[in-house]
């Protein structure tokens, strides 16, 4: 497996004291090292990129070498160049695997291939967050308590405005009351794309076991099974006999 | 509209004390005059019929004049004759449409039409219930607050054991943090199927005139829209031309 | 009802013979003459609008008074200012209904919404359709023959790359043996759409009576149930309580 | 993987010359053989049972061994004991696979699962049925052609009387111009199933290597990922904390 953890690294690099402590390497390297313990095969390859990096490390050479990418964004996402926008998404269409996570619900990449706006009721007092699953024979839920308990959490509520889920794995409810998709699946051409919103900068979220479980189990679920193929050009070149 | 209201009127006929407090005339009844208020026209219908009734008030009689049915039962679901299951679930496939109400779930006709136990996680603590809308654009929810606060209520809580529903129109929280898919669809030949589960025995749920505008709402989503029919006998006489 | 019929218009006014000779007055007058015979209550509007209108006729004036939009676009999708795509795209969200018609599956709109290419098979041979009922109790199926028989027509094929659709409608058969989900519905935001793809410039297809039978349907499925309105906004607006 | 085929071998026992002329070893046999050359490891099973064994050869100690069951029936799903029903129920509940193949749609266990008729549109001509696939990204169609040719078949039209299925893997057109989904599939408590439609008695469909492809992906797929378990039990005694 051939894993790129994409993130914005905004809070990290503007000395946002309460995030260096979470993840004194930056999200996207805590999140690497957590699933290193999942892929540590001889072919596994764990690649970081971030929005400082040139075209946003995201270069055509690595997104070669990419089969599912994750993508951790909050303040930074009218940063991304729409190029790079445009290239991840004819990725996802050819196959690439996405995970998309917490904040990125508003993520140009994110908003692409949904066509809704994503938006949801938010409110943050460090709330407990309960996941609960929903979809208990999906491989995606596998191995994973119900509900998986994240002692701290900002709270994510409906309405959230996304298009009805292919799958909906897993359903939060926090201390207001409040409830959430906060585990969903969608398809969009040969590309599986999985979003879950446990996740913040100011809580350490990304260092319990159980939800680097379920990323783990994601980054499995959305690889692709075939090499990656352009359904326009097959489309066009197709030769279809009369009956 | 033609509403037929069925209970097993077990609590009331058995005295509960608290029961006869909340619904003095029975859940049956007390939901049909909430629905009186919806349904008030010259056309309109609405009557109850209980498992005391002879054929348990749902003689093929009754189901000729039925245009939608909606179920309560809870202890004494393995009294329904299953001769009047099976003419249920026929008038169902047939086009009938069928509301089933809090501890239906576990009725044998909700069983038959699920394939499922739809058995669940349950505690009886009196905690507060908030039934948020998941599709705002479903007919059911229109007009409905979301949260719908319910004060006190029974806890019915995931892992719920239901098929994978055509819409989730609901999702309830409660207290103790449990999570609920409240309001499902699901359709089963030309019939359509509302469950729907706030509304108990033992607190005055049928009384909030929030939850009697969902009851009214489900309905009319699920009143059908043409005579009922019989697939297998048109499937089977059905003259298709070689092409 | 209040129904705005928009076609790029370009067959029309390029002069195309066999394209005048189906629709003299264009193909977007021939739609809203079909549709005049559903709608032809007082309070029912029915307009049209083109690509070589200014602001291709959907200003926000015109907008504000349109429940359901249908669109007829083909060899002209790249002409459309994305200045528009994006109002249409925000009223949709917003609730505004959305019939994509035909070679609309191209259309920026349209793809917008969808994430996907919207790619297809293809063939144009003048062949045989064969519309089929999949979803018998939707009501975009209603008092519509199945099979619709559509004698001449273009081959619409599989794989067509969209995302799951929330409900399947119709799916059609073409002489060549293809298959094609040519009744598909969408929920984006609080906007319903609907595409559906029996339909052609050179084939007097919306001249039949079932074909403008499912458009009618359809707009009836995809008028908003309330007003419009920006979730987003909303959201941000919420004042919601702590539990 | 453990894997029993189960055939009602009635057309076999009873001397129908077509069907020995297929299948001289049943149809079960040839399922079996033809699956033995996906299923070879040192711990693959591959079982058969018939109608005519005792308890059908569904019995506790078979259904232990039993990761997934294919169930094929046509003439004699009346002869099938309920106790076995009930038996094979319980275990896709618990979390056992099924594939139910071709005429299996009227199947005791297939109508328990899915609540409706199954009934369908039928005529044998010995037609070609062409196999699309729908959902490109999903493993039972993992390096199948599209469309598979079968190049005479017996033809399954629309109306299906089904519940919508979770997910829509193929669909199939006749010579006729029917359409059918022809392979769907459903999640039942802790269980997956696979119906697929293409196989009859009467032609060698069970013989070709692509149906062989769909069938060993589908089992796979339906297997279970982990033991199986009984969600009623499990609800029942869960002791949940209050929040």
């Amino acid at each position: 497996m051939r894993i790129t953890v994409w993130n914005e690294n905004l809070h990290e690099t503007r000395g946002d004291a309460v995030v260096r402590e979470n993840y004194p390497d930056g999200i996207h390297r805590a999140i690497a090292a957590g699933l290193a313990g999942f892929f540590d095969g001889a072919d596994d390859v764990l690649r970081t990129a971030t929005l400082q990096d040139p075209e946003h490390g995201l270069t055509d050479a690595v997104l070669d070498e990419t089969d599912v990418l994750l993508w951790w964004g909050h303040i930074g996402h009218a940063e991304v160049a729409d190029e790079v926008v445009d290239r991840v998404h004819r990725r996802v269409l050819a196959g690439m695997g996405l995970l998309v996570l917490h904040s990125g619900h508003y993520s140009k990449i994110f908003q692409r291939l949904t066509g809704t706006t994503n938006s949801l009721l938010w409110r943050n007092d460090g709330e407990r967050e309960l996941v609960w699953t929903i979809d208990q024979t999906h491989p995606i839920a596998a191995g994973v308590p119900s509900p998986i308990v994240v002692p701290r959490q900002e709270m994510y509520g409906e309405p959230f405005d996304i298009p009805v889920p292919d799958e909906l794995v897993f359903m939060s409810s926090f201390e207001g009351g409040e409830v959430f998709r906060s585990g969903v699946t969608y398809t969009r051409g040969l590309g599986r794309i999985f979003y879950f919103s446990p996740g913040d900068q100011e809580y350490p979220v990304y260092h319990q076991p159980e939800i680097l479980q379920v990323l783990a189990n994601g980054i499995r679920w959305a690889a692709p099974r075939q090499p990656l193929r352009d359904q326009t050009a097959e489309n066009a070149q197709r030769d279809w006999f009369l009956g």
